[in-house]
């Protein structure tokens, strides 16, 4: 019989106890552990010594059966997290191969020279199962000793996230052996605020059992996640499935897409899949569309280019927006956003142009009030504009500018 | 005599454990706190859960004697911090009358009727300071108790970190009797990695005691965290001053700015000063350049525009590359990198042209790897290229490839 995990995540770092750094790693890693079941009673920060690092571990290990470490894999003399654990659980650490090619691998690629204290790094707690880091070059542990677990993953996200989802989470779920089925399904929405959309489910929220229904709205977004438990997988899929279209029912209009995806990443597709191109104008958002779009693989067949159109000079000489309408209606307007739109697809040869121009802040801008945006969409049949007037920070309007653009785009490939 | 105060910091809520909120309390109260120069040893988080709540108080009353709480304060039947703690203590809890007060008060402003639970929240530790809340309901609490500090605070960071500044602190400095004065000054350095960083002042480090040293590495740069603390404010400041030279006498060509500064930030001032404009072709980087420069206020009068020449079509069409460029080069290389630059230096009338042209994969591209980058860099007199090979996933090249072309352009201005 498997006893119960009862989880703690113990994160090293004296940045943590200076307060220079939040510990989202445990906010990460708890989120995932809530995902497959595994329930998580504690968190711990300790700083980079020895001793009080000791005495966490043993605290810990009277209280919990699942000890989670982030942090402390590292190359200098600071960093300390399996020294410690190997001398608390009286294991040796031996040199790991394949970790340590890895690490002459990534300074033989970068050009730079390795120094002593970077084959630390390759060292790994005797009897443990490794985990591979493809971002960086601590690698991950995991060792059971006693009927408790103990897991060993770097401190920087960019390494903990990917070998967690990867590596991590599918090691646990297989030690646990884990029966219940749990699947969760993201929702996620854009263009209704957070409260209206409970408001628009509140019978099916108040009554949720199995399925969970739990709302989360940030930057902008209002996302519901579904989770349902059940022994047979096909079950849960299908009380998923019921639950999602009573949901969609009231408020499909503004549903756009599934899980970790985003605004960016459904209308890269949508343009991936009707073989069309996007090129953007970007005053307001000064590169912005650009860089989320061109983030993402494969970026070249949808996307030819843009112009960052800061000034009224660069708007007219190379996107031929013309004088009079700078002069008479301002280049924060609806016959400006429609000229860049126009002009970007023309000049960048691309099937549809996206304009951006408005007031990011701090200060209005020809009479016009910080929030004022306009989005052009233009297409080799028609060019629309549409007004919008956001409240924010500069970084936040600009965020929402793209947002919508993103959203008005998806809308018109939808409908072609 | 006082004894030193080990402080721990324990934050409250089954949300933390579930991953539905980062511990942003932990770190605020970390900072704030080693700024009166108090040690924080532990971070710990725990569930609403009266037992195993009791258990981390018993666990840090062994290893720390000032022991900080937030949350758990709210007026449902989950907020059982100050029950709990009284518990433990074997204390009372006593109504609050100036809490009370200002409790109803709140009802009577927001027009909203009070429960008898809200009444719970004027509850308070007998023989304790109270802390006022001017943005809730709940009030903070601090007890002694056997020489061990008890703090309480709310959840909530709008009420915990006003509380904290205006009533937390001054409290604790006068319980403390603090004398010392602390100052930290943060040095940031780019171009240079953690280890090498630290091979390079391994003396200074070992040595350090006041200031203390602390080196931190994120996102490809390295910072110096100096602390010093003496009686005499002018004292602290010379300290400072003193190993910040021995410092820079080692590695100030990696050294680019003080405190919460970034690349981008002083980019923007070194262009300011000036009196000059840039302007950026950005293949692989995509608009990121133009975006960071363009999400600072003050932008239009250091940067005209920008294009994002992701083809070859607008490379040329736009930008003025050379078919020949391109057909014997390559579009990543040398020969392209200082065509864009001198390109988009010339098209948008700006007095520096920056280009970045490189491959951030997933795949290799015209029979260069993952990870190649061209920088260009132009201004009328002279135009230079510098070659990178970067390491890591698309966004983090990309990334790299815009930090590097901002600190080609800050020395570029500071030697001019």
């Amino acid at each position: 019989m498997k006893s119960e995990r009862k989880a703690e995540i113990i994160a090293v770092g004296s940045e943590l106890l200076l307060g220079q750094i939040t510990n989202t790693n445990a906010q990460f890693i708890s989120k995932q552990l809530a995902e497959i079941g595994v329930n998580v009673y504690y968190h711990t920060a300790v700083g980079d010594n020895p001793e009080r690092l000791k005495q966490a571990i043993q605290v810990a290990q009277e209280r919990s059966n699942f000890i989670i470490f982030s942090g402390g894999l590292g190359p200098t003399k600071d960093d300390l997290t399996k020294e410690t654990i190997a001398s608390t659980l009286g294991k040796e650490l031996v040199l790991n191969e394949e970790a340590f090619e890895s690490i002459q691998d990534y300074f033989r690629k970068t050009g730079r020279d390795m120094s002593p204290n970077n084959r630390k790094q390759a060292l790994v707690l005797e009897g443990s199962d490794v985990l591979v880091n493809r971002f960086g070059m601590a690698p991950g542990m995991f060792v059971q000793e006693d009927d408790t677990f103990y897991m060993l993953l770097p401190g920087p996200p960019s390494e903990l996230h990917p070998m967690f989802e990867n590596e991590a989470k599918p090691l646990i779920s297989e030690k646990l052996g884990l029966k219940e089925k749990i699947v969760s399904v993201v929702l996620r929405f854009f263009g209704i605020g957070e409260s209206q959309l409970e408001t628009d489910l509140e019978d099916l929220i108040d009554a949720q059992t199995n399925p969970t229904i739990a709302p989360l709205a940030s930057d902008g977004e209002v996302t519901l996640r579904l989770t349902a438990k059940h022994e047979d997988e096909k079950e849960t899929e299908r009380l998923l499935k019921e639950t999602e279209a009573q949901i969609l029912a009231r408020v499909g209009e503004y549903f756009y897409g599934y899980g970790d995806t985003s605004l960016v990443r459904e209308a890269s597709k949508a343009l991936h899949e009707h073989g069309k191109t996007v090129a953007a104008a970007e005053s307001l958002t000064g590169g912005m569309f650009s860089e989320w779009l061109t983030d993402l693989e494969g970026a070249s067949s949808i996307f030819n280019g843009s112009v960052v159109c800061y000034t009224n000079q660069v708007k007219q000489q190379v996107l031929g927006c013309r004088e009079e309408t700078l002069s008479s209606h301002g280049a924060v307007s609806k016959e400006c956003a429609l000229e860049l739109a126009e002009g970007v697809r023309k000049l960048t040869g691309s099937d549809i142009g996206i304009s951006f121009t408005g007031v990011a802040g701090p200060d209005t801008q020809e009479g016009q009030p910080v929030g004022k945006v306009f989005i052009g969409l233009s297409t080799k049949d028609q060019t629309d504009v549409f007004e919008w007037m956001f409240t924010g920070s500069r970084s936040g309007i600009r965020k929402r500018a793209v947002k919508y653009g993103l959203h008005h785009l998806l809308n018109l490939l939808k409908e072609s």
